[in-house]
């Protein structure tokens, strides 16, 4: 089996195979191979989100593991559900592939998605599987939006008021450093190339600071550019305090080893998927969150120590 | 605006562009342009599915147009959902594509997208747009179990009991002919090359069955194929009858012209999405359904006027 590409076995026997690899999940009445999957939610209320990877632009698969381009894959989606305030369920899984691939590589991909979501307490529902040039794959997270099993209002990018505190949750320009290490041809510090391949997001601290905050974002596109999401959404002046963003040493050594301002990395890096939100002042600091900044009146802008940061701005992916 | 490129506006400029064009919907609490959508559902069972559309594969730009491809995107998921016995509510659209696409075709591909939903009341609800070499179309369906406001269960493909009459609603073998008529190079006859464009599904012949029918799929992968699925579920051997399913005309007319035998395009044709399904003799066959066959105890198989079918089987995307 183990030798086989998926264009030798097809798309109906990767499906049988998925099948017997993945555990049933409770709350999934109807899963893998039927034309949809059905879910059993908590309330009604469903959130859903997407996200595409594409190879040679998302990952490599010379400089990633199948599991862990699965982890990494099933994280960008699951905190982008755990920001809206909503507890994930279901994953939907796409992929397109070139018929040359190996079934092992694909079925340790689906292992390393599934350990992600596991996480969470989420679970593979379906998905499809076709032929491509390009290695593509699409993830679709569906959850709920509860507390305590009361349905309650997403968290808007929009919700963030003057006066608010910025509060930040996991890290920095981590998977930034190990992404620009392995450009570089380096497969080291570990623990830093290992960010990049694998993040570390801070679902809990997510699940904590859903009752209290305004607003909440995971760090995708770099925290200035998604900060300035929530600011011109909400109209107010984000700024952030570079004393409470210090790189970690781990992140000095290396900028200094490639020669570059490793404030650029904590600013612009995506992919870490720290939790950024804003918090009223009359609540406490949830566990896991540090403050990092506060919010003004507008016009809307993102600030560092009151000043425009001049470096690169973040991440829009057609640039 | 209208010859801009993907590239120039970028993924930000994108989004914008489609949150002014995307009419929103009542059912749709959170929309494009955050980091989830919120769905507000009739009842607590999710139906979902995924399908990636492929250029080259799926779809060619120089055959189809933007707004067709976009239709012929949103049939697939739609039909499935519908087969599962659903009422679909929502899409999240993935694109891949590369940097010179332009908006406009884009932004026509969204419009396609949209009216076969609106069809049936769906709505876009979210997505996710990234660079790739290859333009890759992954599309999420979301819809609920319910009929006439009750929950009800999903039909599965492992429904379909011996004895029961199996009915279909629909084309078949269309959208195959056009797709070789335009292989060959020609351009008509326009109603069959269309019906490759965009398939005409049967909606409400499948809303109307639910209630009633023991399975119940979408033809997506060739007749043959897709009630073998049916039969290996159920274990059931599934005979379906040559008079019920002579073709039109039109196909026989577009198949002598390329020298073919029209039977192989209506027995193992996919893409017309016409919904199958075993219906128990005590009751009436559906409006918009036709009887084409039966159900008989196992060996799983499927039969057509009691012999086994020669030809080519069906559609594996990896074949």
């Amino acid at each position: 089996m183990s030798e086989q590409t998926i264009a030798e076995i097809g798309e109906f026997g990767f499906v049988e195979l998925l099948q017997a690899r993945l555990a049933p999940a409770a709350q999934v009445s109807l899963g893998i191979g039927d034309d949809a999957a059905v879910i059993e939610l908590e309330n009604l209320r469903v959130v859903a989100s997407t996200d595409m990877l594409i190879e040679g632009k998302h990952f490599r698969k010379d400089w990633s593991s199948a599991r862990d381009i699965g982890h990494r894959a099933a994280a960008a989606n699951l905190a982008d559900l755990v920001a809206t305030g909503a507890t994930p369920t279901a994953l939907l899984i796409g992929i397109a592939t070139p018929g040359d691939t190996k079934v092992d590589w694909l079925l340790e991909l689906f292992d390393g998605i599934s350990e992600e979501a596991a996480l969470v307490n989420a679970h593979i529902v379906g998905g499809d599987t076709t032929k491509s040039e390009t290695l593509t794959i699409s993830i679709t997270a569906l959850g709920n939006l509860n507390s305590d099993g009361m349905s309650q209002a997403p968290l808007k990018r929009s919700g963030a008021k003057a006066g608010n505190l910025v509060i930040l949750a996991g890290r920095l320009g981590w998977a930034d450093a190990g992404l620009n290490a392995l450009r570089k041809g380096f497969k080291s510090p570990k623990i830093v190339v290992d960010a990049h391949r694998r993040p570390k997001v801070s679902y809990f601290a997510g699940f904590l600071a859903r009752d209290f905050v305004s607003s909440m974002i995971d760090v995708s596109d770099g925290l200035l550019q998604d900060l300035g999401h929530i600011a011109k959404a909400s109209n107010v002046h984000i700024d952030v305090k570079t004393t409470a963003l210090l790189p970690e040493q781990e992140i000095l050594d290396v900028a200094a080893a490639l020669n570059v301002d490793p404030m650029v990395w904590v600013m612009t890096g995506g992919d870490d998927h720290a939790f950024v939100a804003t918090l009223p002042r009359s609540r406490q600091v949830p566990d896991g969150f540090k403050v990092i900044g506060e919010v003004f009146e507008g016009p809307a802008q993102v600030t560092i120590d009151g000043k425009h940061f001049l470096g690169p701005k973040g991440y829009d992916h057609f640039i």
